[in-house]
């Protein structure tokens, strides 16, 4: 017969202080597999407690996974696989993604942490863990929650001018992952046109993904029409409403250009709209997809850059009859994105807060581009650079008149605690862009850092000549 | 000036009234971009209310991004993008993922919802929300969370044998995710074997990343020596712990000379170790990797079985040559598993409730397999077929003496309710597999009803003949 000592003085309750001896014992193996644990009566007269105390730490330690009620026969000890000595893990874990930790970075172009409403998304995840218990436990739909799905098309309707179903549109955990998808579906039999520059993570996910590609140079309209005919691609990816990182919005006369170009050689155009949210001023630019008529054009977006880039939802429009192969040929596939992540976002845009989150964003990015470009113009090399802006968020780009390198310009740059990339660096390898062009990010720069290094980027920036 | 009438008998606080007053004229454009607020003042004189009830109605609309100050001028309407009119969503979303819904269904391969712990889940999920604020709002590091990645080196040690470090460890958004990073991080240009019979989903999404397969047979042991050799293949997807519908483990003897032919043919072998966790009896079975000292062993699990199918974490884990090579090769993609997610596995498995929710499940799936296998026993086909199983977990064979084929014992089966594969329905295109095997996922079944249709089940088993 076991023997404990439970105590009344203490504060854990007394069929606790039982469950806890039980459980050690049968961690310990003094209870051994298989093992009946006494009688409830005969335990609670050995220890002087209630038989209810005895039930309850049975009931415990049964719900757990220690032991199994039979029926009419009592409890039985359950395997446990008696754990190995825990490894200690290197006492400090080396980060492996190191960030520069330059004190001004115009090259990190995420969206300030610091302007995420926190305690909102922390209250509508309780919500939803709550609202949603069973659909939380279920495997999500293939291609998303329909909620929020729903939620995207209205979204798309109000924000982008685009009029689809809900069944057009596939959830995914962020917009890398969503390009892996689409390839998958598309096949790599085709040549894909990308642009010149440009983002070179899209080229790099085409390029791991095995697809062919062909960069195609930019006018001041978008991407070149003739380069394009001639490269014979048969699908192109690109950001008609905010190019990255001319900045470049593509002009309506060339918008039906591409269009008929899709038509004409059977070919795809993947709209990636990744930052149109932080337009400024003006009406907002439809996009590419809502004036396409002939379902060539397939549109993404991810909310890791419109809300906050720990928030892995992206999703992508497909034109009807491509939703619908997308369904019999992909729907294999479990949908990677959580669902309570994405019962969050949908509450997220439904009750408001994501218009009021972007309004908040875009405010802070305008103050700080703002107090950017005032820093430059006062600064002694204000008539040695140009500033070349387009209307819409998140960066613009800096000509300097300099005989310098641009490798040489940004070094000296970057001696002085200030990391940005220039132009050539966003051009496809084998092309070329303008010399002397930096790209600015000021979405997340710390001003405050420039202000106060500002002495020392004139001196790096003027000592060239 | 403008003219509102606040009411102290309303249960809103009259900042609230006046905050919803003037955000209704900002919206419908009475109050137009770059107009000024009236004065604190004036404001709060005309209305009859304190200057800090106007002031906090003016921070209120300040912070949500309708207005901004000018320090000593006051408050100034933003620009704000009307909305367009909602679109009306379909009346009722189609859904488009629809279950066949037989009350018995034998080949969904779930765990059962209802022993997930969801208060526990919701209460660390609620807990990271405030441990975790800052790293929440940050982008994932590009090969997971750090402290998730320690907390499964730990778990590999204990439970599998396997001794890493948290840098060999990728965490991704589900094993199928993982899959698609690991092609893409391999490449293309070699066959890659896999296991026939075998479980499709893999190779559906092995043929979607553009690998050729060589499908190579099992016998007792594991996948035929001689096929493999034959196959030219160059990489090997196999789940040697458990092997899905057979239910073969692979032997200690073919675990060596399947290292010796990864070594021999300089071959990588994928061990996808979906469901090892349900073994039921005997020691725990050490993984492949385990035993690998050559690096040719790349180990695959993933917590939508073992813990919940929303649970969409997945890790793997590359031998360190490997490791470093992926960090630099596939370190631009971000993790699509997010920050919180992570966090709260991290506290469910080091706070040891993973332990005893997989120590609860394989007890229900034990109890399942117990009465399934008593009534298939005690009815009138008891000796029309065999049971075949395996030790471990989730499903079990069931080898069926009768003249029709698979498609008439499938279709004679699920007119009475019950939906279940053959072993045939598992073959790789092209090969084939025993016929007359019933593969029987007792893990999610819903045995009421079998014992209620059991009746109909003998008539159609015996109707045969």
């Amino acid at each position: 017969m076991l023997s404990y000592t439970l105590s009344r003085e203490e504060k854990r309750p007394l069929y606790d202080q039982l469950y806890r001896l039980l459980r050690a014992d049968i961690e310990s193996g003094a209870l051994s597999e298989g093992e009946r644990l006494p009688g409830r009566r005969a335990l609670s007269q050995q220890l002087g407690v209630s038989r209810v105390t005895v039930e309850t730490a049975y009931q415990q330690l049964a719900a757990e996974g220690y032991v199994h009620a039979r029926a009419g026969s009592g409890y039985y000890v359950d395997r446990i696989d008696v754990p190995l000595p825990c490894t200690t893990p290197p006492a400090s874990f080396t980060p492996i993604e190191t960030d520069a930790g330059y004190p001004v970075d115009f090259v990190k172009n995420a969206a300030d942490e610091a302007l995420f409403p926190f305690s909102v998304w922390a209250r509508l995840t309780r919500a939803a863990l709550i609202d949603h218990e069973r659909a939380l436990l279920a495997a999500v739909p293939s291609m998303g929650v329909p909620e929020l799905r729903e939620a995207i098309a209205r979204l798309l309707y109000r924000m982008k001018g685009i009029s689809c179903a809900p069944e057009q549109i596939v959830i995914g955990a962020g917009s890398e992952y969503l390009f892996n998808m689409l390839i998958q579906f598309l096949g790599r039999d085709r040549v894909i046109a990308v642009e010149t520059p440009g983002y070179p993570l899209t080229a790099r996910i085409l390029q791991k993904n095995g697809m062919r590609l062909a960069p195609v140079p930019m006018d001041a309209h978008g991407v070149r029409m003739d380069a394009l005919f001639e490269s014979g691609a048969r699908a192109l990816v690109l950001s008609p409403s905010h190019h990255f990182p001319t900045g470049v919005v593509t002009s309506i006369g060339r918008r039906r250009e591409l269009l008929r170009w899709a038509e004409e050689t059977d070919s795809l155009i993947v709209e990636n709209d990744y930052d149109s949210e932080f337009r400024f001023s003006g009406m907002p630019v439809p996009s590419l997809m809502s004036a396409d008529t002939a379902g060539r054009v397939v549109y993404i977006n991810t909310f890791s850059k419109s809300i906050a880039p720990s928030v892995r939802v992206g999703y992508m429009v497909l034109p009807p009859a491509l939703a619908a192969r997308y369904r019999e040929e992909m729907g294999f596939y479990t949908c990677a994105a959580p669902a309570l992540e994405q019962y969050v976002v949908e509450r997220f845009l439904t009750l408001g807060y994501y218009d009021r989150h972007i309004a908040r964003m875009k405010r802070a990015c305008r103050a700080r581009r703002d107090r950017v470009i005032a820093l430059i113009r006062k600064s002694a090399f204000a008539d040695r650079v140009t500033i070349l802006e387009a209307d819409a968020g998140l960066h613009f780009l800096l000509r300097v008149r300099t005989n310098e390198s641009d490798a040489a310009l940004k070094w000296a740059l970057r001696r002085v605690g200030v990391r940005v990339a220039c132009l050539s660096d966003y051009a496809y390898p084998g092309t070329t862009a303008d010399a002397h062009v930096l790209v600015i990010n000021y979405s997340n720069v710390d001003v405050d850092a420039l202000e106060k290094s500002l002495p020392r980027v004139e001196q790096a920036l003027l000592n060239g000549d």
